[in-house]
Protein backbone atom coordinates (compact mmCIF):
# COMPACT_ATOMS: atom_id res chain seq x y z
CA UNK A 1 0.00 0.00 0.00
CA UNK A 2 0.92 3.55 -0.72
CA UNK A 3 -0.30 6.32 0.62
CA UNK A 4 0.00 10.59 0.77
CA UNK A 5 -0.40 12.68 3.12
CA UNK A 6 -0.24 16.31 3.38
CA UNK A 7 0.14 18.10 6.81
CA UNK A 8 0.86 21.40 8.76
CA UNK A 9 -0.62 24.79 6.95
CA UNK A 10 0.38 27.13 3.97
CA UNK A 11 1.82 30.62 4.25
CA UNK A 12 1.34 33.15 1.13
CA UNK A 13 4.03 36.00 1.30
CA UNK A 14 2.85 39.60 1.79
CA UNK A 15 6.40 40.89 1.61
CA UNK A 16 10.07 38.69 2.30
CA UNK A 17 9.57 39.20 6.28
CA UNK A 18 6.05 38.57 6.38
CA UNK A 19 3.19 36.47 5.54
CA UNK A 20 -0.17 35.46 6.05
CA UNK A 21 -0.31 31.93 7.69
CA UNK A 22 -2.74 29.48 8.32
CA UNK A 23 -2.06 27.76 11.48
CA UNK A 24 -1.14 23.72 11.95
CA UNK A 25 0.76 22.08 14.11
CA UNK A 26 1.15 19.10 11.74
CA UNK A 27 0.79 16.58 14.92
CA UNK A 28 -2.22 14.57 13.53
CA UNK A 29 -0.40 14.56 10.26
CA UNK A 30 2.31 13.20 11.72
CA UNK A 31 0.66 10.57 13.74
CA UNK A 32 -1.24 9.57 10.66
CA UNK A 33 2.07 9.37 8.56
CA UNK A 34 3.69 7.44 11.36
CA UNK A 35 0.74 4.95 11.82
CA UNK A 36 0.50 3.94 8.03
CA UNK A 37 4.21 3.51 8.21
CA UNK A 38 3.89 1.08 11.22
CA UNK A 39 1.23 -0.52 9.30
CA UNK A 40 3.91 -1.81 5.94
CA UNK A 41 2.97 1.08 3.94
CA UNK A 42 5.19 2.95 1.56
CA UNK A 43 4.53 6.70 2.77
CA UNK A 44 4.88 10.07 1.25
CA UNK A 45 4.60 13.27 3.16
CA UNK A 46 4.22 16.72 1.39
CA UNK A 47 4.84 19.08 4.92
CA UNK A 48 4.76 23.02 5.25
CA UNK A 49 7.99 24.13 6.70
CA UNK A 50 6.66 25.24 10.08
CA UNK A 51 4.80 22.24 10.70
CA UNK A 52 6.08 18.79 12.65
CA UNK A 53 7.33 16.20 10.09
CA UNK A 54 7.50 12.60 10.68
CA UNK A 55 10.73 11.01 10.68
CA UNK A 56 11.75 10.50 7.18
CA UNK A 57 13.27 6.50 6.74
CA UNK A 58 13.37 4.59 3.48
CA UNK A 59 9.40 3.92 3.58
CA UNK A 60 8.91 7.27 4.34
CA UNK A 61 9.92 10.33 2.25
CA UNK A 62 9.17 14.56 3.48
CA UNK A 63 8.80 17.06 0.90
CA UNK A 64 8.97 20.25 2.15
CA UNK A 65 6.62 23.19 1.08
CA UNK A 66 6.28 26.88 1.84
CA UNK A 67 2.77 28.45 -0.03
CA UNK A 68 -0.14 26.60 -2.46
CA UNK A 69 1.90 27.22 -5.36
CA UNK A 70 4.71 25.00 -4.28
CA UNK A 71 2.19 22.97 -2.76
CA UNK A 72 0.64 22.53 -6.26
CA UNK A 73 4.23 21.26 -7.76
CA UNK A 74 4.45 18.88 -5.41
CA UNK A 75 1.75 17.47 -5.39
CA UNK A 76 1.39 17.33 -9.03
CA UNK A 77 5.12 15.98 -9.24
CA UNK A 78 4.36 12.92 -7.07
CA UNK A 79 0.76 12.11 -8.46
CA UNK A 80 2.70 11.94 -11.77
CA UNK A 81 5.68 9.55 -10.61
CA UNK A 82 3.41 7.17 -8.09
CA UNK A 83 0.11 5.38 -7.91
CA UNK A 84 -0.98 5.99 -4.39
CA UNK A 85 -4.26 3.98 -2.91
CA UNK A 86 -4.77 6.57 -0.42
CA UNK A 87 -4.06 10.47 -0.70
CA UNK A 88 -4.75 12.14 3.26
CA UNK A 89 -5.25 15.90 2.66
CA UNK A 90 -4.68 17.08 6.01
CA UNK A 91 -2.82 20.21 5.27
CA UNK A 92 -4.62 23.64 5.85
CA UNK A 93 -4.04 25.49 2.89
CA UNK A 94 -4.94 29.07 2.54
CA UNK A 95 -7.70 30.28 0.89
CA UNK A 96 -6.48 33.25 -0.56
CA UNK A 97 -2.80 34.61 -1.55
CA UNK A 98 -1.81 37.85 -2.06
CA UNK A 99 -2.57 39.75 -4.97
CA UNK A 100 -1.91 43.66 -4.23
CA UNK A 101 -0.93 45.68 -0.96
CA UNK A 102 -1.53 49.31 -0.55
CA UNK A 103 -0.44 51.79 1.89
CA UNK A 104 -3.26 54.65 2.95
CA UNK A 105 -2.18 56.82 0.43
CA UNK A 106 -1.86 54.79 -2.28
CA UNK A 107 -5.28 53.20 -1.80
CA UNK A 108 -7.17 56.51 -1.49
CA UNK A 109 -5.75 58.18 -4.29
CA UNK A 110 -7.15 55.22 -6.53
CA UNK A 111 -9.97 55.41 -5.53
CA UNK A 112 -10.45 59.01 -5.67
CA UNK A 113 -9.16 58.58 -8.99
CA UNK A 114 -12.04 56.56 -9.94
CA UNK A 115 -14.04 58.29 -8.34
CA UNK A 116 -13.70 61.82 -9.96
CA UNK A 117 -13.79 59.53 -13.40
CA UNK A 118 -16.69 58.20 -12.59
CA UNK A 119 -19.21 60.29 -10.40
CA UNK A 120 -22.37 58.64 -11.59
CA UNK A 121 -20.91 55.20 -11.59
CA UNK A 122 -21.14 51.93 -9.32
CA UNK A 123 -18.06 50.74 -8.55
CA UNK A 124 -18.65 46.41 -9.74
CA UNK A 125 -16.48 43.57 -9.66
CA UNK A 126 -15.40 43.24 -12.54
CA UNK A 127 -14.12 47.38 -12.61
CA UNK A 128 -12.33 46.52 -9.21
CA UNK A 129 -11.00 43.78 -10.97
CA UNK A 130 -9.20 45.03 -13.28
CA UNK A 131 -8.22 48.15 -11.36
CA UNK A 132 -6.58 45.87 -8.64
CA UNK A 133 -4.67 43.88 -12.16
CA UNK A 134 -3.85 47.41 -13.67
CA UNK A 135 -2.41 49.31 -10.84
CA UNK A 136 -0.23 46.38 -8.77
CA UNK A 137 2.26 48.90 -6.94
CA UNK A 138 6.09 47.44 -8.07
CA UNK A 139 6.18 44.88 -5.19
CA UNK A 140 8.51 45.80 -2.45
CA UNK A 141 10.41 43.41 -0.97
CA UNK A 142 9.83 44.82 2.76
CA UNK A 143 6.86 46.94 3.11
CA UNK A 144 7.81 50.43 4.47
CA UNK A 145 5.55 51.11 7.59
CA UNK A 146 5.43 54.70 7.32
CA UNK A 147 1.92 54.64 6.64
CA UNK A 148 -1.51 54.38 9.36
CA UNK A 149 -3.41 51.80 7.38
CA UNK A 150 -2.34 48.83 5.02
CA UNK A 151 -4.78 47.96 2.91
CA UNK A 152 -4.20 44.00 1.80
CA UNK A 153 -6.30 42.73 -0.93
CA UNK A 154 -6.28 38.84 -0.79
CA UNK A 155 -7.24 36.46 -4.13
CA UNK A 156 -8.62 33.43 -4.13
CA UNK A 157 -6.56 30.17 -4.59
CA UNK A 158 -7.49 27.32 -6.48
CA UNK A 159 -8.49 24.15 -4.66
CA UNK A 160 -5.34 22.35 -4.10
CA UNK A 161 -7.19 19.18 -3.63
CA UNK A 162 -8.78 19.44 -6.91
CA UNK A 163 -6.02 18.20 -8.83
CA UNK A 164 -6.01 14.93 -6.30
CA UNK A 165 -8.79 12.49 -7.88
CA UNK A 166 -8.88 14.51 -11.79
CA UNK A 167 -4.92 13.21 -11.93
CA UNK A 168 -5.92 9.71 -9.64
CA UNK A 169 -9.56 8.74 -9.79
CA UNK A 170 -9.34 5.84 -8.46
CA UNK A 171 -6.84 6.93 -5.57
CA UNK A 172 -8.92 6.98 -2.03
CA UNK A 173 -9.27 10.23 -1.00
CA UNK A 174 -9.68 11.62 2.69
CA UNK A 175 -10.27 15.37 2.77
CA UNK A 176 -10.39 17.35 6.36
CA UNK A 177 -12.73 20.22 7.52
CA UNK A 178 -12.11 22.26 10.49
CA UNK A 179 -14.76 24.66 11.31
CA UNK A 180 -14.69 26.44 14.71
CA UNK A 181 -17.08 26.44 17.36
CA UNK A 182 -20.32 24.98 15.01
CA UNK A 183 -23.42 22.81 16.17
CA UNK A 184 -22.66 19.35 15.35
CA UNK A 185 -25.39 19.15 12.31
CA UNK A 186 -23.41 22.95 10.88
CA UNK A 187 -20.21 20.89 10.98
CA UNK A 188 -21.77 17.75 9.14
CA UNK A 189 -23.12 19.60 6.32
CA UNK A 190 -20.46 21.69 5.75
CA UNK A 191 -17.98 18.60 5.66
CA UNK A 192 -20.15 16.48 3.93
CA UNK A 193 -20.16 19.87 0.75
CA UNK A 194 -17.05 19.58 0.73
CA UNK A 195 -16.53 16.04 0.81
CA UNK A 196 -19.14 15.79 -2.58
CA UNK A 197 -16.93 19.40 -4.10
CA UNK A 198 -13.84 18.31 -3.47
CA UNK A 199 -14.85 14.24 -5.15
CA UNK A 200 -13.29 12.75 -2.10
CA UNK A 201 -13.99 9.48 -0.65
CA UNK A 202 -14.15 10.43 3.03
CA UNK A 203 -14.12 13.13 5.10
CA UNK A 204 -12.57 13.85 8.50
CA UNK A 205 -15.13 16.47 10.37
CA UNK A 206 -13.34 18.35 12.90
CA UNK A 207 -13.85 21.95 15.30
CA UNK A 208 -11.03 23.96 16.50
CA UNK A 209 -13.24 24.00 19.76
CA UNK A 210 -12.64 20.28 20.33
CA UNK A 211 -8.92 20.38 19.96
CA UNK A 212 -6.47 20.88 22.93
CA UNK A 213 -3.13 18.73 23.55
CA UNK A 214 -4.11 15.69 22.35
CA UNK A 215 -7.86 15.79 23.01
CA UNK A 216 -9.20 15.51 19.64
CA UNK A 217 -12.28 15.18 18.97
CA UNK A 218 -12.76 13.67 15.06
CA UNK A 219 -15.63 12.50 12.90
CA UNK A 220 -14.97 10.38 9.60
CA UNK A 221 -17.58 10.73 7.01
CA UNK A 222 -18.72 9.03 3.71
CA UNK A 223 -21.42 9.48 1.26
CA UNK A 224 -23.14 7.29 3.94
CA UNK A 225 -22.89 9.74 7.06
CA UNK A 226 -20.89 9.39 10.27
CA UNK A 227 -19.42 6.23 9.71
CA UNK A 228 -16.90 6.62 12.77
CA UNK A 229 -15.46 8.47 15.57
CA UNK A 230 -12.36 9.37 17.74
CA UNK A 231 -11.12 11.63 20.63
CA UNK A 232 -7.53 11.52 20.58
CA UNK A 233 -4.91 12.32 17.46
CA UNK A 234 -3.71 8.58 17.79
CA UNK A 235 -7.69 7.70 17.30
CA UNK A 236 -8.30 9.50 14.17
CA UNK A 237 -4.66 8.36 13.28
CA UNK A 238 -5.52 4.78 13.79
CA UNK A 239 -9.54 5.02 12.22
CA UNK A 240 -7.85 6.54 9.44
CA UNK A 241 -5.31 4.20 8.59
CA UNK A 242 -7.95 1.36 9.26
CA UNK A 243 -10.88 2.65 6.88
CA UNK A 244 -7.93 2.61 4.16
CA UNK A 245 -7.06 -0.95 4.29
CA UNK A 246 -11.11 -2.07 4.90
CA UNK A 247 -10.86 0.27 1.29
CA UNK A 248 -8.30 -1.55 -0.32
CA UNK A 249 -9.26 -4.95 0.47
CA UNK A 250 -12.79 -4.31 -0.24
CA UNK A 251 -11.43 -2.75 -3.67
CA UNK A 252 -9.34 -6.13 -4.16
CA UNK B 1 23.70 41.85 35.94
CA UNK B 2 20.46 41.35 34.40
CA UNK B 3 19.54 41.56 30.95
CA UNK B 4 15.75 40.87 29.37
CA UNK B 5 16.27 39.63 25.67
CA UNK B 6 13.31 39.70 23.23
CA UNK B 7 13.21 37.13 20.27
CA UNK B 8 11.00 35.68 17.64
CA UNK B 9 8.34 37.53 15.85
CA UNK B 10 5.05 38.35 16.84
CA UNK B 11 1.84 36.74 15.27
CA UNK B 12 -1.68 39.17 14.60
CA UNK B 13 -4.70 37.41 13.88
CA UNK B 14 -6.73 37.31 10.98
CA UNK B 15 -9.21 35.09 12.80
CA UNK B 16 -8.80 31.81 14.83
CA UNK B 17 -6.92 29.81 12.26
CA UNK B 18 -5.13 32.40 10.04
CA UNK B 19 -2.52 35.21 11.23
CA UNK B 20 -0.30 37.72 9.81
CA UNK B 21 3.12 36.71 10.70
CA UNK B 22 6.97 38.68 11.06
CA UNK B 23 9.36 35.44 9.97
CA UNK B 24 11.92 35.02 12.65
CA UNK B 25 13.46 32.28 14.02
CA UNK B 26 14.60 33.67 17.21
CA UNK B 27 18.19 31.65 16.71
CA UNK B 28 19.88 34.88 17.07
CA UNK B 29 18.21 35.92 20.31
CA UNK B 30 18.04 32.29 21.75
CA UNK B 31 21.95 32.58 20.96
CA UNK B 32 22.17 35.74 22.80
CA UNK B 33 20.50 34.56 25.82
CA UNK B 34 22.68 31.74 26.01
CA UNK B 35 25.58 33.86 26.05
CA UNK B 36 24.03 36.28 27.95
CA UNK B 37 23.57 33.19 30.60
CA UNK B 38 27.23 31.98 29.93
CA UNK B 39 28.74 35.58 31.41
CA UNK B 40 26.89 34.75 34.84
CA UNK B 41 23.92 37.32 33.93
CA UNK B 42 20.49 36.78 35.17
CA UNK B 43 18.64 36.43 31.96
CA UNK B 44 14.73 37.01 31.09
CA UNK B 45 13.51 36.05 27.73
CA UNK B 46 10.61 37.12 25.90
CA UNK B 47 9.92 35.05 23.14
CA UNK B 48 7.07 34.12 20.29
CA UNK B 49 5.55 30.46 20.83
CA UNK B 50 6.66 29.75 17.15
CA UNK B 51 10.37 30.54 17.82
CA UNK B 52 13.53 29.09 18.80
CA UNK B 53 14.03 29.38 22.65
CA UNK B 54 16.66 28.90 25.36
CA UNK B 55 16.01 26.10 27.83
CA UNK B 56 14.97 27.37 30.60
CA UNK B 57 17.20 27.65 34.16
CA UNK B 58 16.87 29.28 37.35
CA UNK B 59 19.14 32.49 35.81
CA UNK B 60 16.94 32.22 32.47
CA UNK B 61 13.32 32.51 32.42
CA UNK B 62 11.28 32.53 29.07
CA UNK B 63 7.86 33.73 29.00
CA UNK B 64 5.77 33.42 25.90
CA UNK B 65 3.56 35.85 23.82
CA UNK B 66 1.76 35.74 20.69
CA UNK B 67 1.12 39.42 19.35
CA UNK B 68 1.79 42.97 19.96
CA UNK B 69 -0.79 43.33 22.63
CA UNK B 70 0.64 40.36 24.41
CA UNK B 71 4.19 41.37 23.77
CA UNK B 72 3.65 44.89 25.21
CA UNK B 73 2.06 43.29 28.79
CA UNK B 74 4.93 41.18 29.07
CA UNK B 75 7.25 43.88 28.65
CA UNK B 76 6.01 46.22 30.87
CA UNK B 77 5.36 43.74 33.94
CA UNK B 78 9.19 42.42 33.59
CA UNK B 79 10.01 46.23 33.61
CA UNK B 80 7.71 46.96 36.24
CA UNK B 81 9.17 43.93 38.64
CA UNK B 82 13.40 43.94 37.43
CA UNK B 83 15.81 46.41 36.86
CA UNK B 84 17.53 45.76 33.66
CA UNK B 85 21.26 46.67 32.92
CA UNK B 86 20.72 45.83 29.18
CA UNK B 87 17.42 44.91 27.11
CA UNK B 88 17.96 43.43 23.97
CA UNK B 89 15.04 43.48 21.74
CA UNK B 90 15.81 41.59 18.37
CA UNK B 91 12.19 40.76 18.73
CA UNK B 92 10.49 41.34 14.88
CA UNK B 93 7.05 42.95 15.77
CA UNK B 94 4.48 43.64 13.28
CA UNK B 95 3.42 47.27 12.44
CA UNK B 96 0.40 46.13 11.43
CA UNK B 97 -2.44 44.80 13.19
CA UNK B 98 -5.58 43.06 11.64
CA UNK B 99 -8.62 46.04 11.93
CA UNK B 100 -11.39 45.17 9.66
CA UNK B 101 -11.62 42.42 6.87
CA UNK B 102 -14.61 42.47 3.98
CA UNK B 103 -15.71 40.23 1.86
CA UNK B 104 -15.35 41.96 -1.76
CA UNK B 105 -18.82 42.23 -1.60
CA UNK B 106 -19.02 44.05 1.71
CA UNK B 107 -16.31 46.19 0.74
CA UNK B 108 -17.69 47.30 -2.37
CA UNK B 109 -21.16 47.76 -0.79
CA UNK B 110 -19.99 50.33 1.64
CA UNK B 111 -17.54 51.93 -0.51
CA UNK B 112 -20.75 52.60 -3.21
CA UNK B 113 -22.92 53.85 -0.44
CA UNK B 114 -19.82 56.66 0.45
CA UNK B 115 -19.65 56.90 -3.24
CA UNK B 116 -23.93 58.01 -3.76
CA UNK B 117 -23.78 60.09 -0.76
CA UNK B 118 -20.96 61.83 -1.50
CA UNK B 119 -20.92 62.24 -4.81
CA UNK B 120 -18.59 65.17 -5.17
CA UNK B 121 -16.39 64.74 -2.50
CA UNK B 122 -12.88 62.96 -2.27
CA UNK B 123 -12.36 59.94 0.52
CA UNK B 124 -9.78 61.76 2.68
CA UNK B 125 -7.78 60.02 5.49
CA UNK B 126 -10.62 61.12 8.27
CA UNK B 127 -13.46 60.04 6.24
CA UNK B 128 -11.70 56.28 5.63
CA UNK B 129 -10.92 55.90 9.26
CA UNK B 130 -14.39 56.68 10.59
CA UNK B 131 -15.63 54.43 7.99
CA UNK B 132 -13.43 51.40 9.04
CA UNK B 133 -14.53 52.88 12.55
CA UNK B 134 -17.96 52.37 11.98
CA UNK B 135 -18.79 49.23 9.73
CA UNK B 136 -16.66 47.09 11.36
CA UNK B 137 -18.28 43.80 10.55
CA UNK B 138 -19.16 40.97 13.24
CA UNK B 139 -15.76 39.09 13.61
CA UNK B 140 -16.30 35.95 12.26
CA UNK B 141 -14.62 33.25 13.82
CA UNK B 142 -13.61 31.46 10.83
CA UNK B 143 -13.46 33.92 7.42
CA UNK B 144 -15.75 32.10 5.14
CA UNK B 145 -13.77 31.97 1.78
CA UNK B 146 -17.11 32.53 -0.51
CA UNK B 147 -15.45 35.20 -2.17
CA UNK B 148 -12.97 36.01 -5.00
CA UNK B 149 -10.94 38.87 -2.84
CA UNK B 150 -10.99 39.63 0.75
CA UNK B 151 -9.68 42.83 1.68
CA UNK B 152 -8.06 43.12 4.70
CA UNK B 153 -7.46 46.87 6.32
CA UNK B 154 -4.46 46.56 8.67
CA UNK B 155 -3.45 49.26 11.98
CA UNK B 156 -0.11 49.92 13.03
CA UNK B 157 0.63 49.52 15.90
CA UNK B 158 2.21 51.86 18.50
CA UNK B 159 6.04 51.12 18.73
CA UNK B 160 6.34 48.99 21.73
CA UNK B 161 10.08 48.87 21.87
CA UNK B 162 9.79 53.18 23.22
CA UNK B 163 8.02 51.38 26.10
CA UNK B 164 11.30 50.17 27.12
CA UNK B 165 13.52 53.65 27.56
CA UNK B 166 10.06 55.29 29.21
CA UNK B 167 10.16 52.64 31.58
CA UNK B 168 13.93 52.53 32.85
CA UNK B 169 15.51 55.59 31.46
CA UNK B 170 18.83 54.09 32.66
CA UNK B 171 19.25 50.44 30.82
CA UNK B 172 20.88 50.05 28.01
CA UNK B 173 18.62 49.50 25.01
CA UNK B 174 19.87 47.76 22.14
CA UNK B 175 17.52 47.61 18.91
CA UNK B 176 17.45 45.80 15.78
CA UNK B 177 17.10 46.64 11.97
CA UNK B 178 16.57 44.16 9.44
CA UNK B 179 16.04 45.43 5.76
CA UNK B 180 16.19 43.55 2.79
CA UNK B 181 18.50 43.77 -0.14
CA UNK B 182 19.83 47.44 0.65
CA UNK B 183 23.14 49.24 0.10
CA UNK B 184 25.11 49.49 3.24
CA UNK B 185 24.64 53.18 3.31
CA UNK B 186 21.01 53.08 3.37
CA UNK B 187 20.89 50.40 5.73
CA UNK B 188 22.76 52.54 8.02
CA UNK B 189 21.43 55.18 7.80
CA UNK B 190 17.73 53.55 8.15
CA UNK B 191 19.24 51.70 10.86
CA UNK B 192 20.84 54.79 12.66
CA UNK B 193 17.04 56.49 12.61
CA UNK B 194 15.87 53.96 14.50
CA UNK B 195 18.21 54.00 16.94
CA UNK B 196 17.32 57.60 17.31
CA UNK B 197 13.68 57.40 17.06
CA UNK B 198 13.02 54.78 19.96
CA UNK B 199 15.88 56.14 22.21
CA UNK B 200 18.27 53.01 22.10
CA UNK B 201 22.02 53.43 23.32
CA UNK B 202 22.67 50.85 20.16
CA UNK B 203 20.99 49.11 17.16
CA UNK B 204 22.26 45.89 15.37
CA UNK B 205 21.89 46.46 11.55
CA UNK B 206 21.62 43.08 9.19
CA UNK B 207 19.94 42.94 5.82
CA UNK B 208 17.94 39.75 4.92
CA UNK B 209 20.21 38.90 2.26
CA UNK B 210 23.43 38.63 4.30
CA UNK B 211 21.68 35.70 6.08
CA UNK B 212 21.97 32.24 5.11
CA UNK B 213 21.88 29.12 8.36
CA UNK B 214 24.79 30.02 10.61
CA UNK B 215 25.91 33.01 8.10
CA UNK B 216 24.98 36.10 9.68
CA UNK B 217 26.15 39.74 8.77
CA UNK B 218 25.63 42.13 11.84
CA UNK B 219 26.71 45.87 12.41
CA UNK B 220 26.26 47.03 15.72
CA UNK B 221 25.74 50.96 15.25
CA UNK B 222 26.26 53.45 18.30
CA UNK B 223 25.56 57.24 18.32
CA UNK B 224 29.22 57.52 17.19
CA UNK B 225 28.24 55.18 14.13
CA UNK B 226 29.51 51.46 13.34
CA UNK B 227 31.56 50.19 16.96
CA UNK B 228 31.70 46.73 15.60
CA UNK B 229 30.71 43.95 13.07
CA UNK B 230 30.45 40.26 12.89
CA UNK B 231 29.35 37.62 10.48
CA UNK B 232 28.00 34.65 12.04
CA UNK B 233 24.85 34.20 14.77
CA UNK B 234 27.87 33.36 17.73
CA UNK B 235 29.92 36.36 16.71
CA UNK B 236 27.33 39.15 17.01
CA UNK B 237 26.06 37.20 20.18
CA UNK B 238 29.57 37.61 21.91
CA UNK B 239 29.19 40.84 20.18
CA UNK B 240 26.23 42.12 22.34
CA UNK B 241 27.39 40.60 25.63
CA UNK B 242 30.87 42.27 25.65
CA UNK B 243 29.16 45.49 24.88
CA UNK B 244 27.28 45.50 27.28
CA UNK B 245 29.41 44.34 30.29
CA UNK B 246 32.03 47.52 28.64
CA UNK B 247 28.98 49.52 28.95
CA UNK B 248 28.25 48.44 32.72
CA UNK B 249 31.77 48.72 33.58
CA UNK B 250 32.22 52.37 31.96
CA UNK B 251 28.73 53.14 33.75
CA UNK B 252 29.93 51.95 37.04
Amino acid sequence: MRVLITLGGTSEKIDDVRSITNHATGQLGTMIAEAFQKSGAEVDVIASSSAHKPKESNHLHVTVIQDTHSLNLALTNLLAVHTYDAVIHSMAVSDFTTQTVYSEEQFLNQFNQWHQAHPTQELDKETFASMLGDQLPKKESKLSSKTDHLILVLQKTPKVIQIIKTMQPQTCLVGFKLLVNVSKEELFQVAEASRKKSHADYVLANDLTSIENNQHTGYLLDATGIIAQAETKQGIAQLIVNQMQNHANQGA
